[in-house]
């Protein structure tokens, strides 16, 4: 007993699956990775599945911790499984007679399509070619996969490559040789004697360029894919989307091992990969493509346009129909949307792959939304099937229909593609993903144009507005990752003409029309149209029928979804969602929006409005006090207007209003033309208005003269702004409306900062109900934005009636890091894990998480009442949302677009902590029972 | 008995004494004030005091709380009060035969000499006038006596007094008026007749200046007072003085009502004040003025000079013998130095004052000394005697003896006054304390020149070198005030003429000298030289003894009990002190001064020496690793050479050398004409470094690319930095020395930080040893200077083996405060106790203390082991010091002549808790036999 408990104790390294019953299952996905722990679903579900064997990313840790070394016990695994699999399989693996191949493919956790490297046919040797012939009786077939072998595993394992964009690939160039030799075009018009001679002559571009022999010996062929696949967790691409998608390094990748079926023996064979619905927009449809006598990656690859899955009935009708049934089955067994591959080997259906499919932004929404309607799942089980950040896809412009129509008119239309990615984009045309990068970076448009993508692009596509491509279909590498980022795409555009080299393209039958490098095009991901010129766009139908009221919400079904999504969201979620909002329009946008009030209005934006700078700059020239209250006189009906504005917009919803924060020397111009015009507007020497200018100078302005520290040494400042927020909020109230101001004093460190502050608004609010006789409500409370006032926070709670923590200081002063000036060293820093994301765009839990944990806890201690939102710009960021909720603030505060990300983000939290309890809860159960089972 | 025990709970706010008892005492200074405390505990010694009673300072507080309204019982207790003194004086105040008269004084806990205001002789009108000249037969007397209440109570009660220093006394107008229209010069000369007309002049210039009567009723003279000087805790130098002495503002003033007994009320009548012993250079004798036929104030202010306390042997021996056993008793009694004041009325001695008396640190030091070889205090009681920041007193320069004489012989001797304040000081000429303060802001050193001083100077005087006056005694306002602050000061310096207007003086038959403003002058403390010119001066005798070593310690008395008191301190101090040196004399100046090692070692500073700059700039400038490390390689030797000096110099002691700290742009010149040189220099464009230059400009450079930082992106430079530490140990271990280097990472927020540069240090320790074959200990640690190290040392301390607090930039991060850019608003933080002290000079120990607490007890959990140290400029604020004592660092770390004063502060804190817990266990014991006695 006690020996076989330690048995069972011992770690498992390998997990077998086939012959009906596998030893994993879909929840096993952490250690055997998506693709390996879903072989085993489906094995288990009944599903036709070739058998394999999967080596758990557990080895993957091990193998990079230990210099590349594996796990003393793996290969005595290995082997076991292997013997297992020739049983099952009835083949033997390295027999010259019945040869037994295998497909050896990476597998993490989560998806990462085309990241990582995979090895097909492995197996085949000079020796068990011959029985792969014999088996086949097709000798072309048997040749075509030796040499697709060789090539794949010189490229995979022995890393032989091209090294730069411009190189060929060097099995490619023999090809090509080859077939210009025999004055061919085409792969397949090469002879058997011809593939027979590329596959001594790859060998030998093997043993010249790496200076090893090819290994005949499967075993070693095996071992060397295993480790291929495993040091691909760590190429450049792999790192980058990871990156992009916030995925950890120390996951690592399981390694599948499988038994080969064959897509490519013969016009009876094929190959396809299918979504159950369609991942674009939706729709309840069976959506897929294929090639008939083809092998999986060359779907994916997009190197073949293949055919619409509805074409498979006219090739294949019983594997069409047991697929769709496959279909069913799936979707109810997973209660979600897959995406399957598949392959038919001379009439015979193998699933090879399903997982929870990748979908846009509109997808998820409508997905979620259709099958709660279809009693599928319930609403929120939706609402956790759609990605915070998904939403803003739904918020993106569209062309303007008639701006378009226009366009098309006047013969802007160059081609059509696939409509691989939704949305509308417009921007110059560049053709790598560098120059994207770079374009992008100093502030272009750009329209990444590619012949077809690579993982190697992917940066360049995330810094493009959009993405164009000659080649490959719906599942293309460009349509999967486009649609993943929320790009706009259209893909397979095979009209299109592209030169790299002279950086321009033009489209057949269309060669008067060249479009180069810079040129601005603009594609249409939902049409699949290409367009010269610039279409102008507009706001998504989400946007028309909240903003700009152009559509009425029953002809717009995306909007209806996104607001029954959204009613979900709030009925679930416990933050309040306030808006950053400077302007009435602003405000009436994030209302729009379910804003349900503004957390930060910036006075200082006011400032810059017409007319006002004039009286801010005298203000800011004055020696003296009295000079200085004249000019904020003039200031007062300014800022009271963008008030009144302001409240009104509001309707009866809270109001923080920010007394002003920057250093003073912002509003003055620092060159000498600029400093001579405000001297001849304001009547002053342009001596003295640059000597003022260079006294204002600060060394460190992020922590020098601002924020409550004006309003210290000039209280006439915060005494003009309280006046102009009480008596707009006075005005309105007399119009009939109810108004909430909260004034909030910002930078305070220290409570005595905020209690001479504070005494100013409220002795300036007694005034104006005294002077207008009309009485109103209203709250003074702080930002919390740099470390000292989070410390303290207890006694600041004694004035404040509020806190606002003000993230994007609180960072700079609790990492001691400028934003400004971070350039220089944070990308550098985030690449290497330092910070797992950038602290300035998901809040620094750890650090700047601390200090607003204690600031909460302290601050309700001595106020339990103690209001709490964030105005950071963290406020819209997903985690940052979480992060709020679980220390128990009662709002966030994010620009109007966000507004719909936060309430996603903090339905889905309060969603996750229910599930939470309840597990929780049931755990506690199980332990119980079993214990009283135990003493029974 | 219940009504009895709420009786003795009810407050008291009336304390009487007199009569050979008193209800308060020494140990009441918090409630009685100094004066009221002192006052009742000689009242119980049996010392000859007149009686009187004391107004609690909670009648002070509860004053300016309650918008200036007394208590309710306050009047009632007042009044029982002054009939207890009529009886007890046999006098009835307002009476016409028998007038009792009062003095009404301030008396706060802490001494505040001449910040508040008094009134004597209080009582007086046109009728007890009468009485007055009946008891004393003297009807000048009694008329000067009125006068002068008249016109002290227009200044004090009335506010009759001169708005600006240019002003003329109101009454001493008349005064003059008076005496030139009688041709007399002198006041005394003034008839019987003169003095009556005052009366009524003073009266009229009042009821015309003022808009009221004098008050008659002596009642509403009383209460008038009792106001005023409550009302004087609050005026603008009483203000000043609190900031200067951190005394805080809620401790309010006692006031106390006494009665008079006069000084002038005749030839054997007299006023003095002594210190029992020598308060400048702390001499056991006998130190005190007098001045016949005057009243106290005569005395301290400085207008009559007056004569030494040995000559009052001759005016009236019985009364000098009496004082001289009175100094005996009171120093046994009290234990310490004492500063007493007396009358003499008609032959008989009365204490008006005593309290422990100011001193020089000379004096601190050797009364603390003698009192010890005397057996009066032990030699921890000693330690608590001595103020850690009067030890920088001992270590300030002194002339150079061979340049004074010298300049003597060059005839450069002006004048000399009384050696009120010890020390050398030479500077320019100033006249004024504004200008004093203005000069000296901007780097000048200034000598501060006064007829004499008044409480308005003592912004001015602090600001000053020195105090030159030409008015005043030993115990003058300059003389007292100078001495506290340990400022030279030559006071009463008779034969200046000097004139504010011209802003010039001469020194009387010298014309042909004319001194101006911002002319140089020297003046000797010690021996009341003043000098013109700038007489060098050279270094204190400690500083002879210990660092220059040009004197042999028995030639030095005074550093000999340095010494001692060191010994004394370093037996009880807990804490390490190390020292702040980069360079190897500072680093034996240390030593001198007792640092056991360098707690920072800034190797940027090292940078700018010779030969280094350019090979600096060099590697800043290069755009690539092989050419930095080109740079690096001939910056290299002279580290390493920097390194043994300093290796040397410190003798085994350990050596924490921080890595590059400051932003690079630092160290190139942001000039063109800098630029070009440069660029001419190391053979590039001028362009090219411009840009260079530009490219490195930071918006927040505190916050910027800096400190570790550097290091993570130019790994090289920590690797070079590193190497030649190492190979500067293993030359100086191969001369046979211990050498114990402690690398420390900078700007540290990020545990991740901290282990890349670890492994860089450590790989390079590995190999130097690898190459000598020389073995050395080191270790690597950590600057704890952003809040975000702090928060995450827990994580930190796995990496670090010690931890240093960088106080300097914490304080800024914490508080979101640049100390370069807080000049505009931290001064006026500071006036209104914002922040009670500068948080750049003593530890905010609420915000950043918070930190430092959390980072101690989260490092300890982490590594129980870790050495944790401040080498902040804090590191030498005693109040600092303390603060790290009881959070529990291992060492502080200060500039070398800082070292002592963190020694005492260090030893005084350990004695503080001592005593502390000694006083907390007989606390229990009493509270344990208090219930043992109850349940017997």
């Amino acid at each position: 007993m006690m020996s076989k408990e330690k048995k069972s104790d011992k770690i498992k390294y390998v997990y077998y699956f086939g012959g009906n019953h596998a030893e994993g299952s879909a929840d096993m996905k952490n250690l055997l990775g998506g693709k390996g722990a879903n072989l085993a679903e489906m094995v288990n579900m009944g599903l036709p599945v070739p058998a394999g064997f999967t080596i758990t990313s557990d080895v993957c840790t091990y193998y990079f911790k230990n210099n590349n070394e594996y796990p003393a016990m793996l290969k005595r695994e290995v082997e076991k499984a292997l013997e297992k699999l020739e049983k099952d399989m009835g083949m033997k693996f390295g027999d010259n007679n019945n040869p037994l191949l295998v497909s050896v493919r990476s597998g993490s956790r989560a998806s990462m399509p085309g990241m990582m490297d995979t090895i097909l046919n492995l197996g085949l040797n000079d020796d068990t070619i011959k029985g792969l012939i014999a088996k086949s009786g097709n000798e072309r077939f048997a040749y075509d996969s030796y040499r697709r072998f060789i090539a794949m595993y010189g490229d995979v394992v022995l890393d032989l490559k091209p090294k730069t964009k411009d190189d060929i690939d060097p099995f490619e160039e023999i090809i090509e040789a080859k077939k210009a030799k025999r004055g061919i075009k085409l792969d397949f018009e090469l002879s058997v004697q011809d593939l027979k001679e590329l596959v001594v002559e790859f060998k030998a571009a093997i043993k010249k360029n790496c200076g090893v022999d090819f290994p005949e010996d499967p075993k070693d062929q095996l071992w060397g894919a295993i480790a291929a696949v495993f040091a691909s967790w760590q190429n450049p691409r792999a790192i980058v989307y990871r990156k992009l998608n916030r995925i950890p390094e120390e996951w690592g990748t399981a390694v599948n091992i499988q038994a080969m079926v064959f897509g490519n023996m013969g016009e009876n064979s094929g190959t396809g990969v299918a979504f159950t619905r369609d991942a674009a927009n939706g729709d309840n449809i069976f959506y897929g493509e294929f090639l008939m006598n083809a092998q999986g990656e060359d779907v994916v690859a997009g190197i073949r346009t293949p055919l619409k899955i509805e074409k498979l009935k006219e090739s294949d009708e019983k594997s069409y129909n047991q697929l769709l049934d496959i279909r069913n089955i799936l979707e109810k067994h997973y209660r979600d949307m897959l995406d399957v591959e598949f392959t038919i080997q001379d009439g015979k259906l193998y699933m090879l792959q399903c997982r929870i499919g990748k979908r846009t932004a509109m997808a998820a929404v409508k997905i979620a939304y259709d099958m709660v309607q279809e009693g599928m799942i319930k609403p929120k089980e939706a609402l956790m099937r759609i990605e915070p950040d998904q939403l803003n896809q739904l918020l993106r412009p569209v062309f303007d229909l008639k701006e378009k129509k226009k366009a098309l008119e006047n013969g802007a239309l160059l081609t059509k593609g696939l409509n691989a990615g939704p949305g509308a984009a417009c921007g110059k045309v560049v053709f790598n993903g560098e120059d994207a990068i770079a374009w992008a970076a100093r502030g272009e448009k750009v329209i990444l144009v590619r012949i077809e993508t690579s993982p190697e692009d992917i940066a360049g596509m995330n810094a493009a507005e959009g993405i164009l491509t000659a080649r490959g279909g719906m599942t293309s590498h460009a349509a999967l990752v486009a649609r993943q980022m929320g790009k706009v795409c259209v893909a397979g555009c095979g009209a299109l003409n592209i030169d790299y080299k002279t950086r321009q393209f033009y489209v057949e039958g269309k060669k008067d029309v060249i479009v180069k490098e810079g040129d601005f095009i603009s594609i249409d991901g939902s049409t699949g149209e290409v367009m010269v010129g610039a279409v102008p766009t507009k706001p998504s139908e989400v946007v028309e029928v909240l903003i700009s009221k152009t559509l009425d919400p029953k002809d717009a079904p995306i909007y209806q979804m996104y607001a029954q999504i959204m009613q979900w969201a709030d009925k679930y979620r416990k933050l309040g969602i306030r808006t950053n909002a400077d302007q009435p329009n602003q405000a009436s946008n994030a209302v729009a929006f379910g804003a349900e009030g503004i957390g930060l209005c910036r006075t200082e934006h006011m400032f810059f409005g017409e007319g006002k700078i004039g009286p801010m700059r005298e203000m800011i020239l004055a020696d003296n006090v009295a000079d200085r209250e004249k000019a904020l006189a003039k200031l007062l009906p300014l800022q009271r207007k963008d008030f009144e504005g302001i409240f009104e917009a509001m309707d009866g919803r809270p109001v923080t209003v920010r007394t002003i924060d920057p250093p003073l020397h912002e509003f003055l111009p620092h060159d000498l033309a600029g400093q001579t015009s405000v001297a001849t507007e304001l009547g002053l020497a342009q001596k003295d208005v640059k000597e003022r200018v260079e006294l204002l100078h600060e060394f460190n302005p992020m922590l020098g003269f601002r924020g409550c520290r004006l309003g210290m040494i000039y209280p006439e400042i915060t005494a003009m702004q309280a006046r102009a927020v009480f008596e707009a909020a006075v005005n309105v109230i007399k119009k009939g409306k109810v108004v909430k101001p909260e004034i909030m004093i910002p930078l305070v460190g220290n409570v005595k900062e905020l209690k001479h502050q504070e005494q100013i608004v409220r002795s300036i609010a007694a005034k104006v109900m005294d002077e207008t006789g009309v009485k109103f409500e209203y709250m003074v409370g702080t930002m919390i934005e740099v470390p000292r006032g989070a410390i303290t926070a207890g006694e600041v709670a004694e004035v404040a009636e509020f806190f606002s923590f003000g993230t994007n200081d609180l960072t700079q002063t609790t990492l001691g890091l400028s934003r400004d000036d971070a350039g220089r060293f944070l990308p550098e820093y985030v690449k290497r894990e330092v910070y797992k994301v950038d602290p300035f765009v998901s809040v620094d839990q750890t650090g700047v998480g601390f200090l607003m944990q204690h600031a909460v806890e302290a601050g309700r201690t001595t106020r339990p009442s103690l209001k709490i939102g964030i105005c950071g710009e963290h406020g819209g960021d997903p985690e940052s949302v979480e992060f709020c909720h679980k220390i128990g603030l009662n709002y966030v505060s994010c620009s109007p677009f966000r507004v719909p990300i936060a309430r996603l983000a903090a339905a889905r939290i309060a969603l996750s902590e229910k599930i939470a309890r309840k597990q929780a809860k049931k755990d506690k159960k199980e332990k119980k029972d079993k214990k009283k089972n135990k003493k029974k």
